[in-house]
């Protein structure tokens, strides 16, 4: 297989490498900043352009994988360069029919991850969701996906969207807490460690039972511990409105009454 | 060792279970509901009490374990029945000096977990903090404590509670976020095995990288994207609350200004 990646961002980076493990022929890496595109290219073994034109063998190889940004997406198309390419996109929230005009055949390229340059990831733990437009070409997506991992699936642009939501809650959302709770930790003497059977038990009850096994002072209107928690969060402010917003929602979802805090 | 449990709720019958199985003997378990102080006495070879009057040995006990909520605490003590007992209570939050005036000894016995009697717990791996106004009794509390754990610390109740805040975030709303995810992945044909992946990626990143690996729509300020899960997420007021309310801290956060979404 031989494969151009453009982006050289936090997906484009992961997946290039991984590719690169797998002895995929990553040919080219397009970056508008030529410096982010070089360090990938360097890594991969690839050729590195900061524009698409550069780059004369668009139409010879076997998928272009465009990792941007989803409002970059299009332009990356519009450029023209694609008509004669395999090209996948790797948006959770794109809706690969918008890339119709523009390439021979189109669809999506979704590893179900957050990606960041300096964390490590075990690619071959990532489910792959895939989408093509064209279904004679579906069996090459896939022997590509599982060249990175065992799990690929067709998933389509739809139901996409609806992984993407949740991926949105599972990632960002709970890292947006676990991350606050390390900083309030770190200025409270709380070492991280102790955080970490809760923090286990917390995952098995919610995936493992298939009860609501839901507790605390919210659960249970606890007004004044959660004065107490309100008042020890007074000079956070985002905590102290997550906090808030939180309580109010499991309360009033356990017991059907909003309550005032 | 020989302790009475007063309460029979989550936390008391994990703790009597736990006491029994590490052969200290549970004398009695005493609960307004006769009915649950007996369900669970009969899981530990104990008394059980509707009233704490009924039972004559409170002064005999190595220990007595208040496990009820925070608000029924001082009106177990108020009895005055445990003024020559040493009396360990296990809430986060309660401020372990309340209970000068009523006890001989007192003290906080806190397991840092959240318990549901469903769910299975490994008591082993559970940190204990554990505070007693009288130091020539905190070794005995320490002994106690290590028949269950080996991460047995000391804390002051102010520490104590700040550490409840942190559990509150880290188990009562990581839990309601996963459950409210297990419950739109069961409407919308989303395995939860595919969710894994990136919950154990989203914890390894907070907990084991000192940078901040926040990644989303909402750090991009991805106005589209979330404007488009915002309309998947329509028909649940809840879930899209959430969706507005993080998006928008994990916005202003990152970039010092706030969203309209």
């Amino acid at each position: 297989m031989q494969i151009a990646i453009i982006g050289a961002g936090n997906v484009a980076t992961h997946l290039a490498k991984a590719f690169f493990n797998a002895n995929v022929r990553v040919d080219c890496i397009v970056s508008r900043r030529i410096k982010n595109a070089r360090a990938l290219a360097t890594q991969v073994d690839a050729n590195s352009f900061s524009n698409m034109k550069k780059y004369k063998q668009w139409g010879d190889l076997d998928f272009v994988i465009v990792a941007v940004k989803d409002d970059a997406i299009d332009e990356v198309l519009e450029s023209g360069l694609l008509i004669n390419s395999n090209v996948l996109h790797t948006s959770g929230s794109y809706d690969s029919h918008g890339m119709q005009q523009y390439c021979k055949t189109y669809g999506a390229f979704y590893p179900f991850q957050t990606f960041r340059k300096t964390a490590i990831v075990a690619i071959d733990e990532v489910p792959i969701f895939v989408e093509i437009n064209e279904s004679s070409l579906l069996p090459k997506v896939h022997e590509l996906a599982h060249l990175l991992s065992n799990k690929v699936f067709d998933l389509t642009s739809d139901a996409r969207r609806k992984l993407h939501v949740s991926g949105v809650f599972i990632n960002n959302f709970v890292y947006f807490i676990l991350n606050k709770m390390k900083n309030y930790g770190a200025h409270n003497d709380i070492d991280i460690k102790h955080l970490m059977p809760l923090l286990h038990q917390t995952i098995d009850n919610a995936i493992n039972y298939s009860e609501n096994l839901q507790t605390g002072p919210a659960l249970r209107g606890d007004k004044q511990t959660m004065n107490n928690h309100i008042a020890i969060l007074e000079d956070d402010k985002i905590l102290k409105k997550l906090y808030v917003t939180l309580s109010s929602m499991i309360y009033e979802e356990a017991n059907g009454k909003e309550i005032e805090l």
